[in-house]
């Protein structure tokens, strides 16, 4: 799959041009990275089933709201590869949904499979389910393009402001990258082609505790493709813009409300707060089928994923003689919390950068944009009739 | 030094009472809790010249802006027993002095040693320097008693607004604790006293990335005193005052300004956004040396300590089968930033809680409370003549 579709992809391993997840050759089953290994260690995992994809997306070893839409359906052909009747397709629709509550891509996603293959016979529809999830992956880097070029012109209009030579510079929480998509990322996109134009992009990455998807895997993508980058603890970025040396922030989000309240990785909202105190624009980039015209209030309505506790309690990464290891940080004893996202309201979002441009954070401008959305609604109680 | 003064400690490490600095039975060399190991072992460690106290500050075995000021003051007294000079006190001084740039604290207590010492003759020296270091001790003990009665008070507002049992929850940033003090704590004072009265105190802990000192020593404390306490990411503190789960922050800090605006442990500007997002109190807590009567613009004008990058690119803790391992969390090549502290302006603190009351965070309040180091501020280019 991954030379399917004609779309020329940006993104690298090893110079290796890959995606994120791809047809394996004996055409059926499915290949992804093992992105819990990054980035130490580069390995893939082939699923052969849906019980194979629901327990990568909660293990997040795949993970990335647009991302987790493209294993749940492959994960949604897979099930009928096994077994193509009506109770199945209900059955790993609600399997693969249960995996993580707030990512709306992955309810989007599940919900466009089942209007693949409710109204086909069984013998259509295994093909007709990879035919879809083939889309939907070629659907996400067109996107993903899209919004680089949409992104793309913010940053040149920053680097205009500027002597020549002088960087960029951009911080991103959590990863928005390609792993997090099917190719490009959405964050990174506009990181990608700006440093591929000859612009002096540089990346303040927040490590992004507890799963430190920043340190290992933003980190990771950025040097692969050779963007000048700089890890930092999640606690850092204020004190960078109290201190000028953001110019703008670029974040991902697992779901925008129909008012453009954004939901992302849990300290998303604490640098949205820093860059609005220090007049620094804040930017979130998504492809639309990340907005959910159901929800109005964010921080109200939309339901936090809490995971397990030893996300937080624990570290892991590289000894210094190469093992992989993982470390207990907080005395035994302790409690810890672990919520998974935040939700930060849209009066601290400077725009939505989506594969139709740049727009406001409210109702008129997602409504104006985006009515085809806005006039779904899919409601997946009434999936499977 | 540790049953000296007469001050009771509330303070306990396996249900003993200790402080976190003492003489040792020979009568001249310091014993201080080497903090790099805790939460997982409890070490002590003996130092015996002023290299040795310099050394100890600068690797954070010891740390804490009012303990680094005790560090100190007992290297002035070792050094004096090396070479009372006035040539070797200087040397001290400047050694000393160059280990920390944040903390005010530090530079206080050697100006205090100095004054105390520089008008004696060779032969004076030495039991004028212990004499002085003990007062220091013994005077951020009973700072911290007041400091803890007045933040007390208002604890008990909250909780008097709230149904019997019904818990206070307090954020605190950092280790504000009587590990960063001689005893109690600063932050920490005013929750020990809570928790003693019987008041169902909960305190969300901060990790406190990179050096961890939340998850690692303000837990290990809390757990010692038995507070109930849950460890949280850093990035967790906005979502958690969003949904009204925080009644309070309480922080420590390492220099408030002559204006209020307060240098603390990088994040703490972060969870101060926050509060002040949600309508969260935030208080700091602080000794009086801690103010700086010479520095205004605390962001303009506080020089932010930048430390070692493998703070940022490591993790140290205990392997399932019980060694501590440190291991490499960024990928090979990436940069890494590691800024020690932020500044948090004064229009985001409801009130600086020190031992003369919880006053407001301005130039007037500062002042009107504490008259006599607004007109002393020593200069230290002057202090060896």
């Amino acid at each position: 799959m991954s030379d399917e579709g004609g779309y020329l992809s940006g993104m690298k391993i090893n110079g290796r041009q890959t995606r994120s997840i791809w047809l394996e050759s004996d055409g059926w089953s499915v290949g992804i990275i093992d992105q819990t290994r990054l980035p130490h260690d580069y390995a893939t995992l082939r699923l052969a089933s849906c019980e194979d994809a629901a327990r990568v997306i909660s293990t997040m070893q795949t993970r990335g709201a647009p991302l987790i839409g493209a294993v749940a359906a492959y994960g949604m052909a897979l099930a009928m590869r096994d077994d193509a009747s009506d109770q199945n397709l209900e059955r790993a629709h609600a399997v693969l949904l249960a995996t993580r509550p707030t990512a709306i891509n992955l309810k989007w996603a599940l919900d466009e499979m089942i209007a693949a293959l409710r109204n086909r016979s069984r013998a259509e529809r295994i093909a007709a389910a990879y035919r879809r999830a083939a889309e939907i992956c070629d659907e996400d880097v067109v996107i993903n393009e899209a919004i680089g070029r949409n992104g793309l012109r913010l940053i040149e209009e920053i680097a205009a402001r500027k002597k020549p030579g002088e960087r960029v510079n951009v911080l991103t929480h959590c990863n928005a990258g390609w792993l997090a998509t099917v190719d490009w990322g959405t964050a990174t996109a506009p990181i990608y082609m700006a440093h591929d134009k000859g612009i002096p992009v540089h990346v303040w990455v927040d490590e992004t505790r507890p799963r430190n998807q920043g340190a290992s895997l933003t980190a990771f993508e950025l040097g692969q493709h050779g963007v000048p980058h700089t890890v930092i603890p999640d606690n850092t970025g204020g004190h960078l813009m109290q201190h000028k040396l953001v110019d703008m922030a670029i974040v991902g989000t697992d779901r925008v409300t129909a008012q453009g309240d954004v939901c992302n990785k849990i300290g998303t909202y604490l640098k949205a707060l820093a860059a609005k105190d220090n007049g620094v624009p804040f930017y979130v980039a998504l492809p639309s089928p990340t907005i959910d015209f159901t929800v109005a209030d964010g921080v109200a309505e939309i339901p936090i994923e809490e995971r397990a506790g030893h996300e937080v309690a624990t570290m892991t990464g590289r000894t210094a003689d190469g093992r992989i290891e993982t470390v207990t940080i907080v005395p035994t004893g302790s409690n810890v919390a672990n919520y998974g996202f935040d939700v930060t309201p849209a009066r601290l979002v400077t725009g939505l950068i989506t594969e139709r441009g740049v727009i406001a954070p409210n109702r008129k401008a997602l409504e104006d944009n985006f009515p085809d959305h806005a006039s779904r609604r899919p409601d997946t109680r009434k999936a499977v009739e």
